[in-house]
């Protein structure tokens, strides 16, 4: 029995859940937000509930020695000895990392040195991994990229259509996020379906605030709506999705910015907030396009329909489909938004049951059980893959 | 019986094909180019021959001056008089025209205050219009649009997912082009099947040097995969398609370049040209991936990729799909892409014949009998479909 740390480190946070290994059972979770503040935050979950402290947290590293605190003081465990292994989601793994890593000293400068494709989030990331380092020098660390399950991809799919030394020089291709994600409902697929993962093709919608599409054949990513970046693929809570490329000069012009300027626009003033004109969260939308709200109800069309197109892309790409699978916020719970994404696949054999449509937050088939192509609700864990990882690489 | 004269203005060339019509029969073409230099060509085809002329033309008033004298003097027209109608391509038509029309000095006010959207091409296809205008100013003459076509599209496909206001300040938008390719093959292929355009669900591949896919329902352009401008969508001889846009200021950044070289990358030299390395003639590529060239062989397959995700998404768009339709320079004639295309489709009912499949540059059934969904090669005719607008509203 070990009990193993899955770590994700935000530039002013540290997302922390331990979990009992191999049982996969939560031991306790929580966060520290506002780290480099006078009036840090520290929550903490005890058996359902949740403990709240406002103290100065210099840096990650101080928030790392009061977690350990907490974790003994509260009776959580006895000693730091209990913990056999830190997991910590790192965003980039370029085309370096195909899969989650045991850290030394050299991983810790592969992840700097694509933080060139991830400037905002591996050096947060890596601060979190020095933190620990520091604080539990003997207590092995493992890597695991949300990258790294898309580098499965083959050439089509990863590349764009622009000059090749683009791709050798700068790193330009098609990464791909949320594979931390896509890989766990892919396997818990499997696993529900009763069928070995090699042999099937899924279509794993992951819908929350960023939202993305991959199509995973044999048990391997082989193309995703994401890119370069997270912004590319299906409109988001604030983020475009594609766009015409010629748009960006275009913008730059008739309102007067710059090119990073326009970016800050199609990563933060897009999407289903500057569709609906009110916000970003789905639920609010979905209200208010129930009371007749025009822009709420566009918001939610064109939301839909762009996975509703993805669906159909990548279904040809795997020459046909055995699931889809929805995870994530959205995914998990809304049954509006599965049902217009659904709307019409019976052509290409999908029939599910706008009954079994209306399950929320838990795990389920919702097609009609003569249908060819099954339809699952899958609720994703990203802690449970990076505990398994960290267990798996650890232990080794 | 009428004479009519389809005219597409380049800003230094002047193509024309003269056609009686309604019968829809070529009575002369050809072109003219380097307007407004002192070695300006005239090129014209009487009975299959070319006729070829070296010669200042100032402008394009001077060409359409020696084009109509050309037409008498080598007896192909005994009056102008013949001439009934002179149909104009326009590149693009805004939000404002949906439709081919009469052209009147406020339809030319119209072509020049969408000009922002196509800076390169309305101007030039203006300056067709008036010198026409200008020669023959009794003749009535019409303008048809490359974007009027999909003007039918919903909403939630011509949308993005950015500032509404975008939309309403700058028009920003999916337009779509070579809408009167798509127009013309949805209608050979409603005649070719014998069913009314109206209960069809069509898929049509332009794919030349430009390419783009659209989504035809019940006769009207419900989605196309160019957008703003004709630089978005699939993969083409030159031009990028689709990219995650926060490739723009990447690349800027590192390859220490403005926005508009960016573009300039991204519409000349990216693409087919970019991925093979050495051309952006799929005849060229073609043969060099035959001999294992192996980034010709990438091109093939980026190129070929993309088309096919387009047609799985645009099948799911219409909820299934009564024919595929390859038309333009490639779609025509190279069968080695439209197998690569149309592999793996079975599981929409798409069953095509290899051997079928072999026809060049003339309308053909490449489907087995038995597929559900029926494939189509239709070489398309832009100069007919614009002298058959041109006779429609000049003869009002």
């Amino acid at each position: 029995m070990s009990k193993i740390m899955a770590i994700n480190a935000g530039s002013s946070s540290l997302k922390f859940q331990l979990l009992e290994m191999p049982e996969e059972k939560i031991v306790t979770k929580g966060i520290v937000e506002r780290i480099g503040m006078n009036d840090a935050v520290f929550t903490i979950e005890v058996e359902g509930d949740k403990k709240k402290d406002t103290t100065a947290i210099d840096d990650h590293a101080k928030a790392v020695e009061i977690l350990l605190d907490k974790l003994i003081s509260l009776g959580i465990i006895n000693s730091l000895d209990e913990i056999e292994g830190i997991g910590h989601r790192v965003v980039h793994g370029g085309e370096k990392f195909n899969d989650s890593v045991l850290i030394t000293e050299d991983v810790i400068n592969g992840i700097d040195e694509v933080s060139d494709l991830a400037p905002l989030h591996n050096p947060a990331n890596l601060v979190g991994i020095n933190a620990f380092r520091k604080i539990l020098p003997n207590v092995p660390s493992v890597a695991v990229f949300d990258t790294a399950f898309h580098q499965t991809m083959p050439e089509d799919s990863y590349l764009y259509s622009l000059p090749y030394e683009y791709y050798e020089n700068y790193g330009i291709r098609k990464y791909g996020f949320h594979g931390t994600s896509h890989k766990y409902v892919s396997e818990r697929a499997a696993d529900m379906l009763g069928r070995p993962v090699e042999n099937l093709r899924l279509i794993s919608c992951h819908l929350g605030n960023g939202a993305s599409i991959a199509a995973i054949e044999g048990g391997k990513s082989v193309d995703t709506s994401m890119g370069f970046t997270p912004l590319a693929g299906v409109t988001m809570g604030t983020r475009s999705g594609n766009i015409d490329p010629s748009l960006i000069p275009y913008i730059m012009d008739k309102a007067n910015m710059t090119a990073e300027e326009v970016m800050d626009v199609l990563n933060k003033k897009s999407g289903m907030l500057a569709l609906s004109g009110f916000s970003s969260d789905l639920r609010d939308i979905e209200l208010k396009a129930k009371d007749g709200h025009d822009r709420a109800a566009l918001a939610l069309n064109v939301f839909t329909s762009r996975i509703h197109k993805y669906i159909g892309s990548y279904a040809t790409r795997m020459s046909g489909l055995d699931a889809i699978i929805f995870t994530a916020g959205i995914g998990e719970n809304s049954d509006e938004i599965r049902s217009r994404v659904l709307h019409g696949l019976e052509f290409m054999g999908v029939y599910w049951d706008p009954m079994l449509n209306k399950t929320r937050g838990k795990e389920a088939f919702i097609n009609y059980p003569h249908s060819p192509v099954k339809v699952m609700v899958i609720p994703t864990n990203e802690e449970v893959m990076i505990a398994r990882d960290t267990l798996r690489l650890s232990s080794k």
